[in-house]
């Protein structure tokens, strides 16, 4: 297994293989696969004759290269003759993920005559003459657009927007999953600051939330500012906004945990994109004790060069005691670290070296900045990005509720009292007799999580004197005065 | 009723009234509606007491002032109390028509693992390394964006983007009903001819084809032949194309009703915009005798002062006798009238001055150029553009169909081949045998019409030399070598 990882449904594969048909032929094939680390999940048999067995085994391995050295064991036991490998995450991509399916039935003239023409003109007419009423008469009320240009995909750079479709439909999915929400996949072929605010500019009457994501620092912050400035419905920076508010959520519960107040603790943020920028705001705005910003040559001081507007507000606006030096050194001490930069960094040395019960939160994707197997040897808690470890630190808690709540509230601006409501929500919804080292985040399937986060962010968008929740029930009763165009 | 129209589904209400508990007091209602021209479709009981009845009556109308009339009357009948009105066209719009749905089940954290992170980052390395890739494991294959801007929604004008979506949603639906394909809203916030080339550009990545829809003429030639050159996926302007296919399949079958050859006619095409310089095109391409384009102005013709270069192309090249005069002037004698213009240009009279054996398709929406009922006394084959009315000139005929066939043969670009085919495959849809003045174009519902076109569609974009069709069952074995980035 390379760089130590575990195997994980992520990376399973299935492979075709044919055995003579003896008794032990089947358990060789296991016990080979065990010993190579990967984990077998399924042995189906799917042929046979007098003198041999075809089976398709599943497995789970580490990695690509992992799984590779798995059929490679399996190719070299004596009578073993590997057909086929499948890639068991490749297949459930096939095709893609998301689908757009009609909500209305259209089997016969008089169905077609109400969706379309000529019934669909007087509810055209009726929105020309109320633009307002898009959000009941159309699917804008309900719809988001994940807006990307491919620059930085997961943890894995500029691939570009076919590269991103991926992540994206995953998005979508996962917005459908969790909160009802009908999102939509927009990959920009262009990596112009102006352009991608053009575009999004222009398709924006068809969605009523834009969620930006995977758009890489600095460019997505003169993005995202520009567009609310421009947009009367709201725009969310996933990386940034998504991130800082389960990391704080994160943050809130892991304090519980040891016993120590937000004012009191020094936490080290490696990373100053996006999502490090965003994190390093929201702990600032609730009151951290300190907060270091960590960069690839180190740490952010007073006399940084000003590399950027971003870097030099960090400059200016943290490090209170205005260290300097290295991740390693900085981090010495150190009560937090939150890691949103690039894998394997550090090890459990260099953990050894922060404060007692500290806090490691090591979310590069795919890879954490420490294995975190490592990192729990010195820490209290360790919470990672990943899906098959435990304490998640996954948007997927946030960003379904969010909009939810910000869409049937038809705000027109994502603020961060909403971000710190969501942050507050997701981190009650453990409760607090819940709350151990393991557990400082609901999990993803938690059903509580995204009305939890919905209701907060409606509450928050009322209290800034958003607009007014509108009932949707009360929108299904069209009266006579009420229905525009009749 | 206004303008002699007939009551219809899409002008379909219901009216919530108590009448007193008299045997006769329901007949007293039906009876008033069917006096007033209604058409009663249902009378349900929806509470009752002993001395009163309140039912929901729900009736078709002819249009929206007819619809009050219909209620006015009603609350004019002694004892009669009229408590609500609900319109069910706008109803079946409330929240939109379509929806965004996951193919991929996302229950437990094995298949998140595999649907998004940590597995989905080797699928976005995979399409990284060979972008082709994207039309194997993304929606791409099977994805068009209905894009517009609004200028031109129906025949209604210039009603904006946000007023057009609920259009475009009916259009998305029909693309899925019809032909399996997901096709997007794309509603734009300009009208900028560069500004919408521009965005188109960047949008396309996520999608296998592009399906401009009610774009203003002019400006959607320039858009479409510009985005023709820039993109490698096919662009179709549905008002153009879309229309001129079934047209053209319509007139097929048409001629064969009246046994004459398309050689030897004289065609009057009205309105001179998209659908009917696409018309008089592809009319030209299969060898029509003569045809004529009329706009505002009357017929144009060598002398027609150059208004912009659609206009001054088909002033030069077509009315092969240099015809000048006002539509009715030179409709006198024509064999065929196809309108795409404007509501109520012409009466019965003027289509008894054509020649023996008229064909007229009168296909403004809603309201064609002229009564099909009157048109019927004059001409040998009439036919509309309305759901309501034998003989629909719908471009559901061709377009789901023309796309299905475009992305299974991974089509790059849109060809007049593959629209004569797909208007070969409608017309031949019908039947030889089962030809007659009514039944000229099969039924928006005939489950043969799509994948008839589809077929022929794919047959011409490999006749051209275009791209290989690639099987999907073939895609769905993923080899071991097949999988990029295992």
């Amino acid at each position: 297994m390379s760089r130590g990882r575990l195997p994980s449904a992520g990376f399973s594969i299935t492979i075709r293989i044919q055995v003579p048909a003896e008794a032990s032929a089947i358990g060789r094939l296991t016990t080979a696969v065990g010993d190579a680390g990967g984990v077998v999940t399924a042995v189906d048999v799917v042929d046979s004759d007098p003198t041999s067995v075809v089976v398709d085994l599943t497995c789970d391995t580490a990695d690509s290269g992992h799984a590779e050295q798995v059929v490679d064991i399996l190719e070299q036991l004596p009578g073993v003759e590997v057909r086929k490998v499948s890639d068991r995450t490749f297949l459930l991509h096939l095709g893609g993920k998301i689908e757009v399916t009609s909500k209305v039935s259209l089997r016969t003239r008089d169905e077609l005559s109400r969706a379309y023409t000529p019934g669909v003109a007087r509810v055209c007419l009726a929105i020309a003459a109320n633009p307002e009423d898009a959000r009941r008469l159309t699917i804008k009320r309900n719809t988001v657009a994940v807006v990307t240009d491919g620059s930085a995909v997961l943890g894995l750079g500029n691939l570009g927007p076919m590269a991103a479709m991926p992540v994206m439909e995953g998005k979508a999915a996962l917005f459908k999953r969790f909160a009802g929400v009908d999102a939509w996949p927009v990959v920009l072929d262009t990596q112009d600051t102006e352009e991608i605010i053009n575009v999004v500019r222009c398709i924006a009457p068809g969605y009523g939330g834009i969620n930006l994501e995977d758009i890489a620092a600095p460019r997505c912050f003169e993005i995202e500012a520009r567009l609310r400035e421009m947009l009367d419905i709201p725009v969310f920076h996933d990386d940034q906004h998504g991130t800082a508010i389960v990391v704080l959520a994160a943050l809130t519960n892991a304090l519980r945990c040891v016993e120590k107040a937000i004012a009191d603790v020094r936490v080290v943020v490696c990373g100053a994109g996006a999502a490090g920028t965003a994190i390093v705001k929201l702990l600032l705005r609730e009151g951290v004790g300190d907060v270091v910003a960590v960069d690839r040559d180190g740490a952010l001081h007073r006399d940084s060069p000003a590399v950027n507007p971003n870097w030099e507000w960090l400059a200016q606006n943290t490090n209170r005691e205005n260290r300097k030096g290295s991740l390693k050194e900085v981090l010495r001490g150190a009560d937090v670290f939150i890691g949103v930069s690039a894998p394997n960094l550090l090890s459990g040395d260099d953990i050894a070296t922060m404060a007692p019960n500290s806090i490691v939160f090591a979310l590069a994707n795919p890879d954490p900045e420490v294995d975190p197997r490592e990192a729990r040897q010195h820490a209290a808690v360790v919470a990672t990005g990943r899906s098959d470890q435990p304490n998640q630190i996954n948007n997927v808690l946030a960003f379904p509720g969010v909009f939810r709540g910000m869409l049937d509230a038809h705000a027109t601006e994502y603020t961060d009292d909403m971000g710190v409501a969501a942050a507050r929500a997701i981190a009650d919804t453990v409760g607090e007799e819940k709350v151990n080292p393991t557990v400082i985040v609901p999990s993803v399937f938690d059903a509580r999580v995204a009305p939890a986060v919905a209701a907060a962010v409606r509450a928050a968008a009322k209290s800034v004197g958003g607009t007014i929740p509108v009932d949707s029930e009360v929108d299904a009763e069209v009266g006579r005065t009420a229905v525009p165009g009749f």
